[in-house]
């Protein structure tokens, strides 16, 4: 929580879309054509979602009418299809508070404290926002924020510490390097030999290791020590079983993200097995104005699939226009022959007999 | 209607869609990531429906994923996409019958007298079976098929006649260029000096009258006159406002096709203004195993959107499921993770750390 967050001026706004997956990116498009420009927040900070984040370059087979693309690839063409509809987008932040206003709108404000006052809200969280995954062990908990980290912010803040990196993927391993130079010492602990990490960071942690500029342990972390309320040891049970007494001033893990559906709990959604309750007709939360599409959504015959909630978000979308423009009345048009949307699209409408 | 139809043997199958437009084709590919196999029947002599028969060549902006594609690309991505599931089309022919059979399944019946029976129907007919558009005039009606036609099937059946084709499209000019060497003689009539047919056939029909090999006519059927139960000649009202009288032994009227619900509103479905009434979880109309997808259903919160019909689909292949495999357990996999669906769509499964 960003405490400028007060002082901020709000963004006035006709739709913040939170999530920005596939489905939340495509939200924008729905709404584009119907003349709403949208604000689209992440805890990520980069578009694409889980697409993104799980899967870059596995070939996806179902998108109707590609046969076949990659993660990267369907990000790609979403943004190449919403970039007539300027979409602004919020990246690295969680949407913290959606509050409903007196005159109907939503304050809605995000973890660096970005706050906006729109008429709409539209979730499209997937299944959640990507948080990192804690280390599971009793009391630990205490110290996070202090000497336990699962983010860096500011290696600064690690200058002349004694370090343990926890982790075998490329987060773990890039700061474990790039902290050398900066920490009084860094053992890199992971549970087993082999590293999910690129080859090359590997061999330049190994050759460190070698000169003894760090260290790395096999094993896993079954208990710690304090002294004086602080965190100053902890114990490595090894492979052999063996377990070790680790000092340490800081103890930084990386265990990969997994999703949480986090703060929007307490938006007082209807929720049923963490997923948002909709109506099939316009995907509209129990908060009118407040809609959900995709994988963070529910209904009876729900399948989580990306091609359903790119139709979710044309319902939402038409479902959302009497709140954007009260006075307008909203028909359907084609974008095949509609000179108004060809407008809209930056398109020219073809001439044909 | 084929003679022949009582004679055919049926063809047993899983799932019979009726329409062969982008969402009956996607409908082939949803069928088939459950291993459901699927034969198509449509009206028109080739896949793609309206957006072949419409709009070949103009852009589509809105499906998701896809920047810009015209209707011809469009069907070739998804003829493309379901190239693993080995759909097997009946084109030319219109679904005449569907009965429920005694054992659940359904007695499947085209013009053309293929017949199924069928664990499952998917009726994917867009806003209907593409027929063409007769000529209003009264009484006209009782020469069709006699002297008043609206296709060609063989042109040896004209050898000898004089002939009036109808029409100012490419479908009048085709035949009455190719006509003009088999019948005694060709009028060619249209209501208006300007053709929308091809500029090269219109030179060749305009040589064609400057050598009286053929006559070109301005004007508007107003009247016929009968002789000994026969069309004997039309009444043509011209621009000038003069009616003149054109002895013939046949018309051929070519105004080109606009659809019909046809056949489909006397299958016992639920019908609402010309749309088949289906739920939001199966999207299955009122007779159980018969389902609706696309443009010809209705729902609350429907709209014509290609997109919207792609998610229908998905929905209803898996409401399909229990028919065809009553004893299986239908889990939803991914494309991108599943090595089941892999083998299904004939890919490898990539391997990742």
């Amino acid at each position: 929580m960003n405490s400028s967050s007060e002082n901020s001026i709000p963004i006035e706004a006709d739709a913040v879309i939170v999530g920005a997956g596939p489905v939340g990116l495509f939200q924008v498009f729905e709404l584009g054509l119907l003349e709403i420009k949208a604000h689209v927040i992440d805890i990520l900070p980069f578009v694409g979602g889980q697409c993104i984040e799980l899967y870059p370059d596995k070939p996806i087979y179902d998108i109707p009418a590609v046969p076949v693309c990659t993660g990267v690839e369907l990000t790609d063409n979403l943004m190449k299809q919403i970039e007539p509809f300027g979409p602004t987008f919020h990246l690295g932040q969680e949407v913290t508070q959606v509050n409903k206003r007196e005159d109907g709108r939503f304050d809605v404000e995000t973890s660096a404290g970005t706050r906006f006052i729109s008429k709409t809200v539209f979730i499209a969280a997937g299944v959640g926002a990507f948080q990192p995954r804690t280390l599971k062990l009793n009391g630990i908990e205490q110290f996070e924020g202090s000497q336990l980290f699962y983010r860096v912010k500011d290696p600064e803040a690690f200058r002349g510490k004694n370090i343990v990196v926890c982790g075998g993927g490329d987060s773990a391993l890039d700061w474990a390097l790039s902290l050398v130079d900066v920490a009084e010492s860094v053992v890199l602990l992971h549970r087993r030999e082999e590293f999910r990490a690129a080859p090359a960071s590997v061999s330049k942690m190994q050759a460190l290791c070698e000169d003894f500029m760090m260290q790395s342990l096999t094993g896993q972390i079954t208990g710690f020590e304090t002294l004086d309320g602080k965190l100053a040891e902890i114990r490595v049970t090894g492979l052999d079983g063996v377990t070790r007494r680790v000092p340490l001033d800081c103890l930084l893990v990386f265990y990969g993200l997994s999703p949480k559906l986090g703060p929007i709990e307490h938006w007082g959604l209807q929720i049923d097995r963490r997923q948002i309750v909709v109506d099939t007709e316009k995907f509209e939360t129990n908060i009118p104005g407040i809609f959900a599409v995709g994988d963070i959504n529910t209904y009876p015959g729900k399948k989580k699939l990306i091609l359903s909630g790119f139709h979710e978000t044309a319902l939402a979308s038409f479902a959302a226009a009497p709140y954007v423009f009260p006075e307008k009345k909203i028909h359907l048009q084609y974008t095949t022959t509609s000179p108004k949307l060809h407008k809209i699209l930056g398109v020219d409408t073809p001439v044909f007999d």
